[in-house]
């Protein structure tokens, strides 16, 4: 892991000091980022860096400027599990079903989920791909839709699916910590098809959800420009994309995490974020 | 109107850039604040006067830190209205409804509310009162929910009632220009009792709503204990109480709102915030 604020002050050269910073200066500033560590010498590159196991990872942005944007119902199976055992439809939708999580659900890998169980008895999983909006914008087309997006990472969409009220979902995906985001932040040219992505769970090492992001109802194509209709799109903002089959209520029966459960959600080419739960008592 | 920037001149002191800024410095620093400003001689107070006719009005917090927090079906009357015309429960929810609006939704008080009739044939209004967090926090008391606050101002909950997706209402109310706020911010000790305020709302000249906050079915201290025992409250959180009664939803025939309609929503002690429909067209 290089630490570019040893790079800037070995080269005296001004780099963004979060991700934000970088993500409002675009991937052109990753690719300057990238020259200027090429041209380091092997000695100042060794000074720039540091053994991953050394490394605590945060997540790529620990406080975003506004409320993940969800996405329910996006995968076909998803949409029937969710049918038989939830509140919700079992036609397809018809367009993209929008939810939102505030920047206090956002925690890193290696972190613990909160369980506060007067509130929940029913704390589900749901693995994800979330897309890192680069570029803003209102009206963006669908085929130049992928020239808005600055990367991707890993969310698990934590759901108390007891706390749905007048069918708001927010209380249920809205709980601090119940956003593990990470474990990197993977650059759009890192990726060379985000539709084209195994996304796996597992709960306590043994596998719950496995799909690929191909099964997408609405494609990050379609859902940059339904979102952008609706809201103007602006740096920084996250999409998480919607969860495949193999969720606790589609079980059966259904099954919950509880105190010390260990959930690891990956997706190809990113990675995996791992974290446990824990109960927590209010006063 | 006093500008900050000039007392911080003339006095020499340093003062907040922002609202949020001061928000951050809590309710002691408006104390801090008044005294300087008392401090000035009548030439230095002309000096850093400003006639109200010469001022445009932002909003309040132009741009929130997260969604603003909305409260759903919150008067008595509403939730009858409601559910005689929208696809809510009439039985009062036993616990706060709770939505968002993201930060692209504020606009101030004599702009545009912008109508996109590909999206929305029902345009609505919703007058609140809406609170503003000062001191954040997790599991507040309701006994101490009070001293959280750092102030109040006017937010219309303009709501497309044909934009509910899987129930879910953030399209719905999460449009650009969604969220007319102000005209000012009232600090905390300025208002007397939150919960004895009028509340009002004029389409066209016509009153369509006129209530007060007495009739919240949860007050501002339940909503503040509810909401940080599910999220931690952070400074400068935004809260919109709900609304009374008089929607156009739940008019016998149903009204909406086009393009050129002037919408005043008043709070008794903080003020009117008056928008105007403008039609716009996406590409």
């Amino acid at each position: 892991m290089i630490d570019l604020e040893d790079v800037a002050q070995i080269k005296k050269e001004t780099l963004p000091k979060t991700m934000l910073d970088l993500i409002d200066m675009g991937l052109i500033e990753v690719f300057r980022i990238q020259s200027i560590i090429d041209s380091l010498t092997p000695e100042e590159l060794s000074n720039c860096s540091y053994p991953l196991s050394n490394i605590t990872f945060l997540a790529p942005i620990p406080k975003p400027r506004k409320n993940i944007i969800g996405i329910g119902l996006n995968y076909t199976e998803h949409v029937a599990e969710s049918a038989r055992t939830l509140d919700t439809s079992n036609e397809l939708p018809q367009q993209p079903v929008i939810f939102s999580k505030p920047p206090t659900t956002v925690t890193a890998t290696n972190t613990n989920i909160l369980h506060n169980p007067k509130l929940t008895q029913q704390l589900d999983w749901e693995v994800e791909l979330a897309v890192i909006i680069g570029k803003g914008g209102k009206y963006i087309a669908k085929e130049d839709a992928l020239d808005h997006v600055f990367g991707y990472t890993v969310i698990n969409d934590i759901s108390a699916r007891d706390c749905r009220r007048s069918g708001q979902w927010i209380v249920s995906k809205g709980q601090d910590t119940f956003a593990p985001m990470g474990p990197v932040l993977v650059t759009a040219d890192e990726i060379k098809n985000p539709h084209n992505l195994n996304l796996s769970l597992k709960l306590n090492g043994v596998e719950k959800q496995n799909s690929n992001t191909k099964f997408m109802l609405f494609n990050i194509n379609d859902l940059i420009n339904d979102l952008s209709t609706v809201f103007t799109l602006e740096p920084g903002d996250i999409i998480a994309t919607g969860t495949p089959a193999g969720v606790g209520a589609g079980r059966n029966p259904q099954e919950w995490m509880w105190d010390g459960d260990v959930v690891e959600a990956t997706v190809e080419g990113i990675g995996t974020i791992v974290n446990t739960v824990k109960e927590v008592r209010d006063i």
